[in-house]
C-alpha cells in the first residue's frame, strides 16, 4: 500500500520544519505578550525577538495544566490566557476542576482532521462520534477534523449503547471516533444484539491508553484501529500512522519533553513531561505542560512522515504526593538536584515500613562520597521540611520513566 | 425602541414573497423528483412545472412525519426522501421511533440565526445551549444559528444541572437557548446556591409550549424570553417576535395549514395541520405534514415583518385511536365527509358509557335532515368497520381546535 499524506507539511525536510516553527516563536511570543493578560505578566521580563532557538525557549516558564484550575479561579474563565475575549471564541468548554477551555474560529481548529487522515477516514465516510460533545470538547475536536476531510458524523456522544448500535446499522457508519474501550463494548453488544455493524471499518481512538489486546480485539472485527493523543486544551498532539511506530506529532505545535517539575528539556530519549507551544493566535499556549509523561523516538517514522513521534502516554507527569501531612512536589526534587552539581539524575522513593514513611532520594553521580549524601541530605530536610535519606547510585541505574517522586506507599 | 430586522426579506412585500415562493416551486419539486427516490416514486404522476399557485400545490399528495419511521424502515435510512447521499451530509440524527433526519451543508442550515435575531440575540453574546447534542438535532441546530450571529457557545446539553450553573456563572453567558422548563429550573437551583447567574439576560425556548405562568417566572429574572418554534426535519419554521403577537414563519418554507388526515387546506382562520414545504436541496421535503395543530392569524405583526403568522402550538394533529379493537384514522373521517356534499364541518366523538364505548359523528349541515344522518351512519359503518351515530349540529357549532376524532374516554 503506498502511503497517502495529508499534505507536504507532514513530509517536508525536518530541519525546514525546525526552523519554520523556531522563526515563528518570536512573533507568536510578541503577540500572547501583547494580548492575552497573563502572558502579560508572565513574559514581563522577557523580550521575544530574542527567542530564537530551542535554547531560548527553554528559559521561558513552564505553564502547567494543573495550574490553570487556579488562574481561572480568579475571575477570568481562562484566566488571561486568551489573546481575544471570550466572545470572540466559537465554543467555550467545561472540564473538571472545573477548568475552561476555547476553541477558536477555523475549519480544523483542533487540527484533528490529520489524524483521522492517518487512521484512514476520507471524504464520504459516516462517522459515529462516540466521543461527548457536552461540556468537554472532545466529541466538536473530532467532528470538526471529520467534516474538514468531507466525512458526515452521527453525533452519538457517550451512553445509549443499544441506540448506538441501531444508529450505525441503519446509517452504515464506516467509521468510528471515541474511546476504545466504549467501542470494544459496542462491539460486544452488537454480538448479542444480533445486529451488523462490519460497515465500521476503520476507527480513531482517544481520551485512554490503547493496550495491544484492546487493539486486538477490536480489529479482530474487521476494523483497523488507530490512536489520537489530544487534549482539551491543545486538540491533537500526535498521532498514529499505518506505520505503528511511535505518535507522530501534529504540524501546528512544537514540543518540548522536560524533566517533571522543572522547565529543562531532558537529554535525547529520556523520558519526561510532554510540554507544548501552539500556535494559535486566540489561545497561544506558550510552554503550556499537558501533565503527560513520554519521550521522543529516534529517527523518522517508516511511514514517511518526518515530524517528531512520541512514544505515547507513559504516565502522569505530577507526581506530587504528601508526607506527614507534607506535600512534596517535583519542583522541590528539581530543587535539590539544582543546588548539587555533582548530581546527574535522582529519584525520591517514599515507602511505609510499620507505619512510618521514609524516604530516600537515589541519586546517580559519578563518584560515591559520604559526605555528598550528607550534604544531600541536609538540602531534602531544608527544602521539603522533613527528614530524608540521600543515598548513591550506579550511573544509568534509576529507570527512563520520568519519575521523580516514587511513591510505593499502598493506601 | 425601533425594532431591527434580521434581513430585508422579513419586510418584504408580501405578495412578493408568496410569488416568489411559488414561483420556486416548478424548479423544487422537478429537483426532489429527479434527485430523491422517495419523491421519484410520489410524484411519478405529476407534471413539476404545472405547480404554479397554492391550488396547484394543494393536490400534491402529503407525506406525513409519522410515517417516516416506516418509510425509513426499508433500508434507506431517510426514506429515499433525501436528494443527495447520506454521505454528503454534515449530519444525520437520530430521535426516538427511531427516525433519522438530516443536517446538510451550509453556515445556518436549519435557519435558526433569524429567530434568534427576533429573540434579540447579537454578535458577542456568550449563549449556554442546554439543547442535547447527542442522537438529535435541537443543540447544533441552535448552535449553528448563534454562530452564525457571531455569538460564542457553551455546549450544556441536558442535565448536570449544578455544574451548568457554575459555567454560567463562572462564563458570565449572557443568553440561554434550551427548553423553558429547564431554564425555570436553573434560575430556581441557582438561588438555592447563591450563584448569580444574572448575566443571563435573553433566552429563546422551545421544544415545548410556554404557557404564559413559565414566561412569567423566567421575565421576573430579568431575562427577556421569546419562543421558537422548530422540529427536527424543517428546523426554525416560525419565531417569536419583540411584538409578542403569535409566531412569524421563517422565509425558507412555504406554510399550509390543512384539515388533519387529508392535503386539504383549511379555511382562513380554521385551525388544522401544518404542513411545510422546505426549499433546501438535500433534503426537499415538499408537503410535510408536522402532526402539529395551529391556525394563520389575520393581518401582519406589529412588529413590522410581514410573514405569515401562526398561532403557536395547538395539539397533536394525529388523533389516531382505537375502539373495540379497531384503529380509527383522521383519513376515515375525512373520507365519510368527502362523500355527503351537505356536510360543512365534522368531528367523531368518542364516549366510554358504562364500559360500553360509543362513538358519534357531529356534523355541521344547513339542514337537519333525519334521512342525512342514516346515510352518514351507513358510511361510517362501511368505512370505519363499527356501528356510529351521525348528530346533525348548527352550523357554526363545533370548536375551532383542529380536532377531528375527539376521543373522551378515560384510560
Amino acid at each position: 500500500m503506498v502511503e497517502e499524506f495529508f499534505d507536504a507539511l507532514e513530509v517536508q525536510n525536518p530541519e525546514k520544519r525546525e526552523k519554520n516553527l523556531l522563526s515563528r516563536l518570536a512573533k507568536h511570543i510578541q503577540h500572547a505578550k501583547e494580548n492575552a493578560p497573563y502572558f502579560k505578566k508572565l513574559f514581563k521580563e522577557i523580550e521575544p525577538k530574542e527567542i530564537t532557538c530551542r535554547a531560548s525557549l527553554a528559559k521561558l516558564p513552564i505553564t502547567r495544566k494543573s495550574e490553570l484550575v487556579n488562574l481561572q479561579f480568579k475571575g477570568e474563565p481562562l484566566g488571561g490566557l486568551n489573546a481575544v475575549p471570550l466572545q470572540n471564541l466559537l465554543h467555550i468548554f467545561q472540564s473538571p476542576g472545573p477548568t475552561y477551555d476555547a476553541e477558536g474560529i477555523g475549519t480544523d481548529w483542533w487540527g484533528t482532521a490529520r489524524a483521522l487522515f492517518a487512521a484512514g477516514f476520507r471524504k464520504n465516510d459516516i462517522v459515529h462520534n462516540a466521543f461527548s460533545y457536552h461540556f468537554t470538547p472532545a466529541g466538536v475536536m473530532l467532528e470538526r477534523g471529520a467534516h474538514a476531510l468531507g466525512c458526515a458524523v452521527f453525533p452519538a456522544g457517550v451512553g445509549n449503547t443499544d441506540l448506538q448500535i441501531q444508529a450505525i446499522h441503519d446509517i452504515k457508519s464506516s467509521a468510528y471516533v471515541g474511546t476504545p474501550t466504549f467501542l470494544s463494548i459496542i462491539l460486544k453488544r452488537a454480538r448479542e444484539l444480533g445486529k451488523d455493524i462490519s460497515s465500521i471499518k476503520k476507527a480513531c481512538v482517544g481520551g485512554e491508553g490503547l493496550p495491544n489486546s484492546l487493539r486486538q480485539i477490536i480489529e479482530n472485527h474487521g476494523i483497523h484501529c488507530s490512536q489520537i493523543y489530544a487534549s482539551a486544551d491543545l486538540g491533537n498532539i500526535a498521532f498514529e500512522t499505518a506505520a505503528r511506530d511511535g505518535l507522530v506529532v501534529d504540524e501546528r505545535l512544537l514540543i518540548e519533553i522536560v524533566q517533571p517539575g522543572t522547565g529543562n528539556p531532558v537529554l535525547d530519549g529520556q523520558v519526561g513531561e510532554v510540554v507544548a507551544t501552539l500556535f494559535c493566535p486566540e489561545y497561544p499556549l506558550i510552554r503550556f505542560a499537558t501533565g503527560d509523561l513520554s519521550t521522543v523516538l529516534p529517527g523518522e517514522s517508516p511511514c514517511g512522515r518526518t515530524n517528531l513521534r512520541l512514544a505515547g502516554w507513559m504516565g502522569r507527569a505530577d507526581q506530587t504526593t504528601k508526607m506527614k501531612g507534607m506535600f512534596i512536589h517535583p519542583q522541590q526534587i528539581a530543587k535539590i538536584i539544582s543546588l548539587h552539581s555533582e548530581i546527574q539524575k535522582a529519584r525520591l522513593v517514599i515507602t511505609k515500613n510499620e507505619n512510618t514513611d521514609t524516604m530516600v532520594l537515589n541519586f546517580e553521580a559519578h563518584i560515591s562520597s559520604k559526605k555528598l549524601a550528607q550534604d544531600i541530605g541536609l538540602s531534602i530536610q531544608t527544602i521539603c521540611k522533613l527528614k530524608g535519606l540521600a543515598k548513591w547510585v550506579e550511573p544509568g541505574s534509576l529507570p527512563n520513566d520520568g519519575k521523580v517522586i516514587d511513591d510505593q506507599r499502598e493506601f
